[in-house]
């Protein structure tokens, strides 16, 4: 199969391409952004823009990327930005916002968000720049989502305290580092799904985030989704699948 | 506090106790079964049974265990039970069912399953008892779920000849062994959660499943939420929750 | 040095070892027990028996060892003993007693048991043979203690049930498996030391211990003292000096 | 349950919450602090103050922390901090005091230290750093302690020199870093617990202090208690609870 | 065996040495570059020149390691080199070339390159680095290779969009980080030997590339080769053997 | 899409499926064999036959399977199958072989072997069941391959001495255990790219054979594909696809 | 170069081969056994005869190889074999003597031991199957070895108490589980190179012996050489090649 | 035992000490060095001098270790020493000596070294800090030790090219990196131990040496003393101890 837009269109009218087949092809057809290749097709098949995982990129394939989706009218949402990136990105293109606490640039009107169930526990105050990562993705996506802050294990009243929120939530996300028990003890308060997110937030034993990853993973209570280390966009797309995709 | 009956009881009519205090106390009072304490009032703070685990069990333990529970009219459901095990259990209570593949017994009157947008897809032959496992507690909690076989990424055609059944489930369970990629195709052709099972299927560096949790947690699709290696009771109960926790 | 008996005190006679020299000489002198030697002296020194850890030794070993304890009129603790050997063992010996949860034997008069203030929780049912081969030890050294069973941190308002006992306790011993959890959440509501015991209840990844393990390393709550998987009799031996040795 | 204070006291005049009821609520009531929330009620409940922990913290957040707690009239004590933030904190407030070595601030007026036999061992030079932050903690709660410096098993004749006050000794620190061996040499020279540190000191196979960690939790001496490497403040923190707790 | 020509050639004069082993000692001798020793003679023994690895040489050895090379008229490749040294190099070097992206410097006269059915695919933009060290090395030894980026499997039309590259392939080279599932999926849509790179690309539990390695290594598709993480140059020089070993 | 042949065709002939897309169908359409569905267009995709692994499987399972493919009239070959089972199979089906050393069972005709350049150097005794497997594989795709046995680094001589069946092979697979190094030494001595087979013989830091799979994808020579540990399957298939994908 | 003596002498007489040359071929002319090939050439070059691994090798294996080393007059040291093969072996051979603590079988007339210096300490009774294979095969190459037994760090006036000894030996083996703490202690009593042998006693995170290792390996003490966990020949072999190595 | 000189003195006067005792509290009594304690009687115990590991220590505690050294007429070994500290020692002391490949400092008079027979094979370029940090520690002991470069496995005929060295050396000390291979092939060639050092060459899987490590501690050579990764002064001690032991 060819990439390119008119070939696809000629071997439709030529008939060696059904309708059905052109749809797809053109669902699926990549847009060219500098050395990368978006997907705008994926929204339809998956309900979900693409994110860019900004990280590993250079700026120039960023800026190129991010030209690509405005141009598209797309609404651009960059994590794990560097500083640098993100004010070279927020002087190119108008409408733009960084956030540095979640590392995040997003490119493009905002949506206003709505209150779908998402209640969000952060464990301690170190965890804060994943809990702002996963609140960002979510207000993007038109979620709305608050961190309720400091709720560690070690003083368990603190949890006890949130009992009626969780009671009424539609999906839970719990962000905790270190020993990463919190996501245990709130998933025998709700009956909500509890997506846990462990963070890289400890020392020997415990860091980078394994300790917390594996204690969500084996948790002696039921009904716990994990995602990797630090993903709060992961825990933010995972929520949004599950308040929307109610059919 | 104490955790007797009566005392709370008592404690209540000298108003030491309010009636606050009084039903939570109620609620959270352990029924003893043999060695161990039942809880039955989790279910009406998570919204599902307690599933018993009987991997690490005494038989004498078990049987207690699922008298306690027969006499206060609940389903058990024993999980990880020997066939040995097993076979005392179903002598010794009516109404009881042993899945030799799944390697669970349930006591009591089933469920009938409903449909509630549960799709559940298998990659190979070896992962069978996993997903047998997750549709035994699954159907136990009354949704309905039929494995979908053998649709492993080295025959890609396989996986999208299922797009139509993706494109309407609710929630989509993935089970794999060996390199785990599945779950990371499927969640490019959904808008529902996923919710990967890696299994222990696999030898050499993909013994005892690590390496398809890994894959699962470091997927490059969005929207997937990970469970413990073999854990088909955690990906039934997660499913179980994002489908009925619909307020 | 020369590890006879004759030797040390002829060279003692004749002036050749200073009586500290021949004290400390006659404190360590090895007692042989086949091909083991005791230390018959350590009780001296560190103000507990040796516990023999039955493990890797082979029955005549065993037998060696507790005839040459017996005779020295000591008390014999072997722990982690087959069911086979602790059979011949008790045949073997009047005044035995074998435990086949905690799998060990007792061989001698065991001491009557004083409340000392250790406090013991055990996170689940299937945790129960290592909390019983604490108790077993600690009774065996003269300090009272029995497992309060079943508050794992899945049901945290059973752990909450406990606050009282907690708050009165000289030493808290928490045996969990699985994510670990509980110590974090108990050493948050006592004053006392916490011995957090983790054991290899749990399967993916948390078998084997070493995710409680590692929890337990991590926690957030300060206070926690961890011994090695499965390690009853440490988590013993380590209340047993924090209790005792009060000088 | 509410957090508000009004609320609280309201429920309470109007019969909604009981008099024990209020009580803890008010002890669990916790104090903003920027993004953070203090819980002054431990302290009760502990019997010790919160150590803050400062390495993922901000300046700012820092500031906030701290502010809060001179407000109410505590002692900070912060670890891990950074020199550039502590002198920040030093600048901030009155009374404060930086330890370059253990990379601890205090703020507050610390209180004249009592002897209660907690001896302190350090295997080698290199260890210093989490010698002196156990030391620090330790003063900060009123608890003499002294190093006692290079103390190796490579010369085991230093350790024995130690002897005398390893017998009088009522709890044992013991410091060490690459194969942490030390611990279990001390545990059979002293009647007393021994608390065990690793440290991150070595390299190859000994870097970032997990065979230090292991060797501890694997030694063939009983009594011995450990903690997460480097972790001089949980350290502290357990050996406080050990001489403290003596009821 | 001496390492001296003039010795090599007296002993085959004097008879000592036949002229196989003269042969044989000739075309093992090494060539001196500083305190290097170059093995130009691998090239007879292995079909392939040795590549420089930059990445623990010093400027001063990489410098008199290329004289040595260029002074035999070899072309020198040196990959894992740093900015500086790379500009170094090519200031002291005429027909030098230094490509930024892959971190290569290649000295000397580079062949014209053929196409030889060696097809490379690249799953991500953030692999680009990987791909293009790939490309570079295959380049300089003649054999023609262009990545097709962003076929990742979280689009899988993407992949399927190339099955006609894939299935006229003489072998398919596949580069990819965090879950390194798509070799999996181009195995099976291929006659030809699938190389599978993994990336350092991604973060939590697939940082370092450890993931996606061990994915590649227990895929359920046949045909597939691993080399190390980002060893873009093992895939060139086992491609460039593939294609050119036909005897 | 459906997966009913009837359907296939019914919607080709209603034109609501293209030629190619029909065509296309039918070479994914899976032959069922019990629970499990066959995938007899692998063959024309990937050149390669579907080797069943036999490791999980139960024998109700194999039989089914085997059933299906000889029905095919297709070659079973069955991998990592128990002594019983090997059993029951050859006693179900005529023109069966059951390989002790290599655990394998085929069934069907086996083809004539070619001699096709395919070199097996085999380390140690120890490591000859993965040889064997890796030989049975081979012969049943017509490749010859016969093991070269005990050319171990320990005796540098005798690899050495294979020089000349090095110089002229077209692939070498090289399999070994403990420290893996003999792929490194010949992948010196060859042009041909050379296939490692790490095996689980060792014991210790050995054991299960990670450090020979980590030696020989660190190998410091070019050209070595590796494959899992113990997987002569694999490294069969892979050294089939590189002799027979010449077009 | 051919492996078969006849063509050896052939192509010497011929002048196609040097003295040298062929001197060189029939040192490294394998003896075939079966399926393996023995190196009895191995003992001019490395003053040490081959040690028979006999963990991996069947029985018809290991009598092949016995019977060839029988018939060349060499004495056969089998390690690590079962106690059937073991009893199977001394049957077929006379002259077979089987220790099975250490699980070895000599096969031939043991030389008669000298004393060398070779000191060995043994840290517990559970290490003394490790310690009886190293004294095995240090006789059989006739040298004296007699375990010191039961000498662990956690009664350090044990160790102290063979001070004398030490100081004598020219090496000093040291055989240790658990934590492995006993070389550290000894190199720091001895002028003589130390051995350090781990063993795999223990349990939790000390299994396996890894902990043992590690610890050795990273001693803080000069002067340690290590070997893999449990290798009592790894210990034999080196301490003979120290004590008969001195040109 | 009291530390202080005058005190151990007069307790021999007054009789308290015997003249042994007396001996042995001077040999072990410390010296005194900024916060560091001198073990000067280490030299007369072991034979070899304490060896000050730079890595973790400031400047002001390596100043005042070596002028305790100095002043009491030793020669100061300061290994992983920074540039900026190896600048400071040697501007304040005369007589002192920095290499910037081994990162170490001498300050004294160096001995004249002899030949004792410590062959020293380096596996390649990058592996070089490691080999002059093991000569330099050589050769202030008084042993002459030259480096032969670049003999990696991947020309095993360089390996082979260095036989007749050898065949007569008394030790082979073995450094490499990436897979570790060149001690087996060296242990092979020689009836001297070899001592084998990894380094941590390398990337990917073989970062940081383990897997180097582990090669060597698995080898099928016997022979092989292994210590920790980069540890050139842990070979140049045990080399030094197999020279000079030889009673």
């Amino acid at each position: 199969m060819s990439l390119d837009l008119e070939q696809i269109l000629l071997t439709f009218q030529q008939g060696e391409r059904s309708l059905k087949e052109t749809k797809e092809a053109l669902s699926t057809m990549p847009v060219p952004a500098g050395q990368a290749l978006l997907d705008l097709g994926r929204e339809l098949k998956t309900g979900t823009p693409e994110i860019i995982y900004g990280q590993h990129k250079s700026l120039a394939q960023l800026l190129a990327i991010t030209k690509a989706l405005t141009e598209a009218n797309r609404l651009a949402i960059i994590t794990r930005v560097s500083p640098q990136s993100a004010k070279e990105i927020c002087n190119a293109f108008t409408n733009s916002h960084y956030d540095d606490v979640a590392n995040c640039v997003t490119v493009g009107q905002l949506p206003k968000v709505k209150s779908l169930g998402v209640e969000l526990l952060c464990a301690g105050t170190s965890d804060y720049p994943v809990a702002k990562e996963t609140q960002v993705v979510l207000n993007a996506l038109g979620v709305e989502c608050t961190p309720i802050m400091d709720v560690g294990v070690a003083c368990i009243q603190r949890v006890l305290a949130k009992q009626e929120e969780l009671a009424v939530a539609r999906v839970v996300i719990v962000i905790a580092g270190m020993e990463g028990a919190l996501p245990s003890v709130v998933a025998g308060l709700t009956k909500a799904p509890v997506i846990a997110v462990p963070t890289s937030v400890g020392y020997g034993v415990s860091q980078q985030g394994f300790v917390a990853l594996a204690s969500m993973l084996s948790s002696c209570s039921p009904g716990i989704a994990t995602v990797n280390i630090d993903n709060g966009v992961g825990a933010a797309m995972l929520a949004y699948r599950m308040v929307t995709n109610d059919r």
